[in-house]
């Protein structure tokens, strides 16, 4: 049995449940993750709410290798992912005190002050690790197998960056696309029997339309390179023998 | 007590979960459900597995008002979203007598065949009404307050039109936008004291950053177009007393 990895990931606030904010980070993790060998199983966009972020926390903490949260963690009355965070895991949410020397002495040489809100991005769960903010300094961290991350585009990458040497990662999950010129319903009878023959292969099946033409990508998604290979084979051969391409 | 109408999403499809596609149904269904004032409070994203499929729509459809899914209704052996839902309603899912017979008029109509797998999109639970597919005919959903739909966005975006004159629409949340040409840790402090001073609004406070400048973007939403305005006034003015905006 291949060890496979699982992750899941928390978007954290109102602005993406609204609408009013687009998120950009869910795609970013999920590439990152694919390129590394870890499957993203799940994603949950909660509101700035401490019950709901404790409970996804806490669901999805247990079942997966890896969490990965991004947003609320600013100096702002909304941001309540640290307390949060703290709270699913039962310790207390303190000011630490390298992130806050690290801050105050930040602020100090660019003569800003070092307000109370700027104060509370030094605040964490007690036990956490930081996660090194390159861009905006202030500190994400990790607490057991959860890693809590800025949800400003820039600044997550960049955490997500440092943050990837440190995961034990998996076979990679290596994929192939036979593009398809026919919709899924000449081919979906086929390709079930294809996905039969080859039980150790995902394949996909991911319908397109645009100005009123119909086509598909077909992607198959192995841990073995001859499986892969093999499974894409039949599905070449499926496609190429149901007519001329367009 | 205002009439708060609450609904959740849930977005079926491993491809997103590896970042191959991108979601881009999740925003829109977001800016609908603002536009016409339900609150959008949790989105899922799940695999292509029925019991992640099952445990989500049961596990929303409790919670909220309406659950919105979608992908996985094609016609494609990894589509099993009917199934899925007609399992967490506990009823059969079946052909569908009246989308079997429209869809078999549709593909006769076309010489085209009515493949096993065109058959299977004509599958519903049973007790479904159907949801109005004018792109590619074959419908949607609705079971109690669960609608499922097409995961290709110019057919999920289609059938959502046809979807929400059904839909009981709370007061819809106001906003207005302040913007700020500081980073959050200056304001923080203040915004808190306002946001306390203005129970019946919601401040957000969504930071931004770009070629290394912060500023932020302040958002006061409230039922209430009073409370609004004088929230609304309250940041404006914290936001003028602290200098000059670049």
């Amino acid at each position: 049995m291949t060890d496979i990895i699982t992750a899941a990931m928390i978007v954290i606030g109102d602005e993406i449940l609204s609408g009013r904010t687009k998120d950009r980070n869910i795609g970013h993790l999920a590439d990152v993750m694919t390129a590394i060998g870890i499957d993203l199983k799940e994603v949950r966009i909660v509101p700035d709410e401490e019950d709901e972020i404790v409970a996804a926390v806490n669901a999805l903490r247990a079942r997966h290798a890896y969490v990965f949260t991004t947003g609320g963690i600013g100096p702002t009355h909304d941001d309540i992912t640290a307390d949060s965070v703290a709270k699913a895991f039962g310790v207390p949410c303190e000011y630490d005190a390298r992130a806050y020397a690290m801050m105050e002495a930040h602020y100090a040489a660019r003569d800003m002050e070092f307000t109370e809100a700027r104060k509370r991005m030094a605040r964490m769960p007690v036990g956490a690790e930081h996660i090194d903010n390159p861009v905006s300094l202030a500190p994400g961290f990790r607490i057991g197998n959860v890693h809590v991350m800025a949800g400003v585009p820039a600044i997550f990458q960049a955490m997500l960056d440092n943050v990837v040497p440190t995961l034990r990662t998996g076979v990679k999950l290596l994929s192939r696309t036979v593009h398809c010129p026919f919709g899924e319903g000449v081919i979906g009878g086929p390709l079930a029997d294809i996905q039969k023959a080859f039980p150790d292969t995902i394949i996909g099946s991911y319908p397109k339309y645009q100005d009123g033409t119909f086509w598909t990508e077909l992607v198959v998604r192995s841990r073995s390179p001859e499986s892969l290979a093999a499974a894409t084979a039949a599905v070449q051969a499926m496609v190429d023998g149901l007519g001329p391409r367009s």
